[in-house]
């Protein structure tokens, strides 16, 4: 049987999603879980490959595991498996034989939380992105226009990044302030490796008065890593949901 | 000078506010980055001493030392003295040498959080009481609402309370839910020793189908600790504001 499981995790600990022969990573505490419930080892596929450090609240990921479970005798049976690592499955369920977490996934959602106040962080530690300027939202708002479509994303590329084409299609992004915190929202069926990381950087160029929306219209088509602003730290981005 | 304070912590790693001889406090750790900053220690007094693994967002103390500082450099210099302990100190300001933030604080404000899910903590964990049978917040705030106005909170309050009297205003108490959260909000001048998470594991009982609102005002009218429900544990609470 094939299962869907939908995953939360603090990326803190991990050296990212995917599995390394010698550090934590988010996919090997999970296979080690399925193994210790089933006697059987088996890949379990996300739908991103989150960084070191980024969190998900809502990752999609399958697996295949031939004894049959009801979806929630498995979720509950995964994680008092999974345990103590920050890593909770919030649902699972049987799925048709060909379904893939990754390839078949239409739409990817992730948050970038940054807290724009001048104290460090206590309570949010490692969740956030503590910014100590003030922040221009609106201004912020208005460079991440020239992002959304169909582009050639290359500025916004890690050099490590092992997709095939750096075009993609953003569909939406935005920010939100709510008292001190300031959320991104950005959707695409697919990112590119930092690119969240890398636009969030770069528009909070703008929030702080550094670049213009024409700059960053400017960078999107130099097509140049070089015009990219600073690459955003782990701790804010998280993948919220991911649909089919 | 005397200084007022508002803080932010995680209390997770400490036995609670209070400084104790030999186990990590708030206070402690705040007394010594005074000492680290001007050579001389001072005592830290806070307005809430919440219980170990109790957070704060807005805890307020004050403090006198005797240097002359401009609140936001005080601020900053505690803040750099304080790492890497997970404290903020958010404002610092010169006030009047008799202000009290023990005595002068006319409200306090608690936030008590639940995560109303049967999938264990990742992200919150520490930081959210997780209770996986549905609550009812309908039944919950028709229920609070015999614990609104002066009563003699005996029920209410831990064996080791130091108070005078178990007499106590509570001004408000409500709960909201949004999504799979159920936020308790609290305000009183004062609170007994564990009233609030007294309080909260009570009405989740009525949450859960467990009691009554009758049996709430019932148990509130026994004045006896027997008839508490079981106390909410330290995780969910956060003093989030202090009103002078």
């Amino acid at each position: 049987m094939r299962y869907k499981l939908t995953i939360e995790y603090d990326g803190g600990p991990y050296q990212g999603w995917q599995r390394l022969p010698d550090a934590p990573s988010v996919q090997g505490a999970l296979e080690d879980a399925v193994e210790k419930l089933v006697g059987v080892r088996s890949e379990v596929i996300g739908a991103g490959r989150t960084d070191s450090g980024v969190h998900a609240t809502g990752q999609v990921a399958h697996v295949d595991i031939e004894k049959p479970f009801e979806g929630f005798r498995l979720s509950e049976a995964l994680n008092a498996h999974i345990r103590p690592h920050p890593i909770s499955v919030l649902h699972a369920e049987a799925v048709a034989p060909d379904f893939h977490a990754r390839f078949d996934a239409v739409r990817r959602y992730y948050t970038y939380t940054i807290v724009n106040r001048r104290a460090p962080l206590a309570l949010e530690r490692g969740k956030a992105w503590r910014i100590g300027l003030p922040l221009d939202v609106d201004a912020m708002n208005r460079a991440a226009v020239h992002l959304i479509g169909k582009h050639d994303f290359t500025t916004f590329r890690d050099g490590r990044c092992q997709a095939k084409s750096p075009i993609k299609t953003l569909d939406a992004v935005n920010a939100e302030r709510r008292g001190d915190k300031v959320a991104f929202h950005f959707v695409a069926q697919s990112f590119l490796h930092r690119q969240v990381r890398s636009m969030v950087g770069t528009l909070v160029e703008v929030g702080l008065g550094k670049m213009t929306a024409d700059d960053v219209a400017a960078a999107l088509g130099a097509k140049d890593r070089a015009h990219c602003g600073p690459v955003a730290p782990p701790d804010g981005l998280c993948l919220t949901r991911v649909d089919y």
